[in-house]
């Protein structure tokens, strides 16, 4: 028997959820209190909270107070002050032919691949000189990881920009008893495109410059995502002045991946009646509490500049183990036909 | 389709929630900040909290320091104390022949049936003569209702012991930040028990004297409950020296409860071997949080008095939902395979 939940009870669920908590999104105009912030955690709503003057640097690492500004760091964040400040340091920056990253795409033999993107070392003026095509997205606490807390080495190529960014955001340090795992910095603009996806962290995410727009969707609604196996590529550059192409992985395991349409082209046809995509705008100075396990397609408009602080989930009680089961962990088919095994039984696609 | 999951999707859960958090309980010896609170409500895992003094007199309405008292006034609850405060205030008592009160039970046409005590108005003095077939243990708020918190009148049986008790637990009340919905007494012997069920309240239960016995079961654990829908029943006392009978309610709607052996006698009977049911004994002053929807057994070791302060659960997010869920709210067959109308698919026993 299939160990994968029901589909009618997980439509059911969503339902249900829906039923419960409509499309509310609360907006905060102050940061929360560690208390106020740990319950929220346990709602895992998201959250707005606007004013990243306060969110970002009221009892934060940065004393602004003796940091000899009348404004915060990041507001002086232009692209001349991120050329001088960055000077010659190579940054890794992420390419692509279209902008998407970390997505599913077909390859030259017709067959679906999850593509990671090419990375190349460039100076941050050359970046944002041809951004257009590019995004600065590593994702791998490109400013700090854990190394910072645990008080090791941690080398970064934003190094010359850390004394613009806090280490953690201290209400939700407190608030989850821990230090974040990741902080990461993203520039990019309406090319770049982050498919819908979900990760195992608490995230805290502050727009800097320009806007970013994100499809939500509860984990609950994670049944009509249609997650299918794809092998793995990365589009790589053969000679340095050649164009990318998609190389098909030899090694790397099978990614799984939401196999559903572009939901900002379409929401309608990306999703069934029973759920309820929020649509969220962060203008600069904006922060999103995106909570963990919540399915989310992110888009930006124009030049945009963002810091992340990504917080390990809380792994006792139940909330991993229903993430897991949520997605239905041991069922997922694969994405091309062709991959099928005949030892294997495919699910039948969703009746939407 | 069935609108439950499916029972092996649910087995892999029951799996994974174990393999991820064991059997282990947390213990506390001082009770915890608000904040401390908040994060164990989100595991929502059961926590044993020591020291009754500290628990509920520090930081408490009661102010110890200015009543007089050398000792909180709950360690002075001998059977002499409450007749004397209780006095001849009739209080309501739980009568039923075996002391198994809201339980399944066969009643004379065989059949089984959910059946609620018979209640009688006694003396303090006349329960605790003769408590062995009876239980104190009416659980609407016999101490405080809502009522209270909103300021109006809230009548209780036990007024003349309200001065003992506090009216919360204040580093609860501060975690979840609302005030309880009800606050209990309990007053029950070893022949008392409470057949396992599950609450939507996060729980916090104090032993005052003597000894609870509580077998635990998480809500990913719910499937294996086997619930059933019983016909509702009440004792009643056709005169008022004639013995019990069981009386079946013409207009009450059934009874939707767990139709497994009871899991004092024999766990290993009751539960199939992926759940693993936790065992906590608590003594006088002990207090345990017992979590939402966390199924319960409760027995008790000679004659034993507790409070419980019951607060509502979190109704935004995917809490409740999620605890519906796992219940499989929508397919509960009945009790009685008399009760199956041809129309109705009834569930075959799951097979353990």
């Amino acid at each position: 028997m299939s160990a994968a939940p029901s589909r009618e009870a997980l439509r059911k669920l969503s339902e249900d959820y829906y039923d419960l908590n409509g499309s509310f999104i609360e907006t905060l105009d102050t940061p929360p209190s560690p208390l106020q912030f740990s319950r929220l955690i346990h709602v895992s709503r998201p959250v707005i909270i606007k004013g990243w003057l306060l969110l970002v640097y009221i009892l934060s690492n940065i004393d602004i107070l003796n940091s000899g500004h009348d404004v915060p760091p990041l507001t002086r964040w232009s692209d001349q002050y991120l050329c001088e400040r960055m000077g010659d340091h190579p940054v890794s920056i992420a390419v692509t032919p279209d902008g998407r990253a970390d997505a599913v795409t077909k390859g030259p033999d017709d067959k679906l691949y999850f593509v990671e993107p090419h990375v190349e070392g460039m100076t941050m003026s050359n970046f944002l000189a041809k951004l257009d095509v590019l995004y600065l997205q590593s994702q791998n606490g490109n400013v700090y990881t854990d190394r910072t807390f645990e008080e090791e080495d941690d080398p970064s190529e934003f190094d010359p920009l850390r004394d613009d960014i806090p280490k953690d955001v201290p209400w939700c340090t407190e608030a989850v008893d821990r230090s974040p795992d990741a902080v990461n910095l993203w520039i990019g603009d309406g090319r770049s495109v982050t498919s819908i996806h979900n990760d195992p962290y608490e995230n805290i995410y502050t727009v800097v410059r320009g806007q970013k727009h994100f499809i939500l969707l509860p984990p609950t609604d994670g049944w009509c995502m249609q997650e299918r196996l794809y092998p793995h590529a990365r589009y790589t550059r053969h000679r340095p002045d050649a164009p990318l192409s998609l190389q098909p992985s030899i090694d790397a395991p099978p990614v799984r991946w939401a196999s559903i349409p572009d939901p900002h082209i379409d929401p309608e046809t990306a999703f069934p009646p029973e759920v309820h995509p929020l649509f969220v705008t962060l203008n600069a100075g904006d922060t999103l509490y995106l909570p963990a396990g919540w399915w989310h397609h992110v888009r930006q408009s124009g030049l945009t500049i963002a810091l992340n602080w990504w917080y390990d989930v809380e792994m006792r009680g139940m909330t991993w183990a229903l993430l897991s089961f949520l997605r239905g962990s041991n069922d997922v088919p694969p994405g091309n036909a062709s991959d099928a095994g005949s030892s294997e039984e495919i699910d039948a696609p969703l009746e939407l």
